[in-house]
């Protein structure tokens, strides 16, 4: 954040294309949020701080004081299932009311503390993996989705500096691909190997022998240890657990929610079926392309989270340990 | 089949474009399958035998009685999982050993015989579909993938026509997409109400209580009753399995391969990496373009099948009744 700007790594640009981009104001910050310009759990409650922090600067140089309460809603209407947004905002917003100078700062120290939880997740979480392990993820929970390191990829990061071989097996995680887009390209260039395979494939890999450990990011926890996390992640935990394959979720406290005692009290976000309608890509030449993947007439539904039970989850990798699901409070 | 052409639907234009596609000899047929122009059991059992038919044809025209069993082996290579071509180039081959025309005509029975096999699967299944049913499928196993009416899709169109209230979710199926195109396709044009859903979104759908039913089709069934069939079977049936949903498998006894005791047996073909790296649609102009879906320098694993084991299937439905997985002998 620069006077009141937000930078950002454009995500939908990605693999293809690495481009900052500015976010002006609040508004443009909840537009880039909302077109999953900036996605993952870390990197949403960052930004989103960030635009609660804006809307308290823009109400201070309006002398407007009803526009922070009126961002407030907006921020929190842009993304229902992330935790770590309202999470980000609430504590902004408790700061602004002091000053937009507070709201700042609260929101610079939420990001440079999502990396710090981040790396302490990568420490505890890479005590799990063993020379030679393979590794199923589902979506991208790396350094793209927080501001540094990420929450699931973290321990493979610290594993891999620590000199162990470690292969990764990157679930595509239709309907937007951030594995096979994002994660694959971070894997990439951190120099660790991998594959992607499609999201059909996990149970098949799983039952070959292929895959000793699952680990996957979350939007939201609830009180009693059941995780929303991207749609797909419930489907790969039965599977899972079915086959003997440990299966850890890795994320920061902030991601946690005491007030949803289960997860029947997550809401979960549904998005546009043209998701799954339509794709995008570059074409031989580099040109990005949209095409038609679908029976033209038909429609798709489209939800972007599951809720995975606390009883699928080998544990929870935090910033403090290594936990049980469901005993956190 | 007419004089030695075979005509077919070519399936990868489809659903964007609708043509019927000759082939001239076996070793177009072959290429047909290969290329998966034609696909799906009945579909593959059926032009596997009129090419080995159109192989006894060639050979007796050139005089190479060789041919023939040059033939064999390189229609029987095309798809190591698909248990139907092994079926009807076994029999066609014994027919062809008495002369070129017996190989046409049991060609031809074959292919009549699928189609009636279906029409019979669709009356015994009707009857697990009660009015109202919302019904989860994978993959096509509709008449495109036979002769026709299909294996999985037949008892809905049957229960459809008893004038039974059906709803399909039809699984998208990666990485080829057959269920979003192909089935949402058939579905369309049978007026069944349907949409498409990502493949991650099945247990989700299961667990909130959408899902009535589900029927997929078969590649090959062995002895004890395990099904290979399109990749991603397997974790919906663990799925269903873990949320109580019943779980059907619809295919012809032509499908059983008694040889294979187990799944173990079952060879499982592997396919390009390109299907998962890169898609094919029609932009909005219209134009089919090819656009890459994964990170440049990233690398995809594809195997177009699975196993699923007999103790997760609540039966199979034959032309014969339904029977209980492994209950075949």
């Amino acid at each position: 954040m620069e006077a009141s700007s937000v930078y950002f790594i454009e995500q939908n640009l990605l693999p293809f294309e690495f481009r900052i981009q500015e976010s002006a104001n609040y508004s443009q910050s909840c537009n880039a949020i909302r077109t999953m310009q900036v996605r993952g759990a870390g990197a949403i409650g960052a930004i989103a701080g960030f635009a609660m922090a804006q809307a308290f600067v823009e109400a201070k140089e309006k002398n407007e004081p009803s526009l922070a309460f009126n961002a407030r809603l907006e921020i929190e209407a842009t993304r229902p299932t992330a935790r770590n947004l309202f999470f980000a905002v609430e504590k902004v917003f408790a700061a602004g009311l002091l000053s937009s100078e507070e709201a700042v700062a609260e929101a610079l120290a939420i990001a440079d503390k999502d990396a710090e939880d981040c790396r302490k997740i990568g420490e505890y979480g890479s005590s799990l993996i063993h020379d030679g392990f393979r590794i199923e993820t589902h979506c991208n929970a790396g350094w793209l989705a927080f501001v540094d390191y990420g929450s699931a990829l973290s321990p493979i990061y610290t594993a891999h500096e620590q000199g162990k071989h470690v292969f990764v097996y990157a679930d595509e995680t239709r309907p937007r691909s951030q594995g096979a887009r994002l994660t694959a390209w971070e894997l990439g260039h951190q120099g660790i190997p991998h594959t992607i395979i499609p999201d059909n494939a996990g149970a098949w890999l799983m039952s070959l022998g292929k895959v000793d450990l699952m680990i996957v990011g979350a939007d939201r926890i609830a009180a009693n240890g059941d995780t929303a996390n991207k749609i797909g992640t419930f489907e790969k935990a039965l599977a899972a657990k079915a086959l003997g394959i440990p299966f850890y979720v890795a994320a920061p406290l902030s991601t946690f929610d005491l007030s949803c005692k289960t997860g029947k009290d997550i809401p979960i976000e549904e998005r546009s079926q043209d998701e799954v309608l339509y794709a995008e890509g570059p074409d031989e030449t580099g040109v990005i392309r949209k095409i038609r993947l679908a029976s033209p007439g038909s429609g798709a539904f489209n939800p972007a989270f599951d809720v995975t039970p606390a009883s699928l989850i080998s544990g929870i990798i935090t910033e403090k340990g290594i936990v049980e699901a469901g005993r956190i409070d």
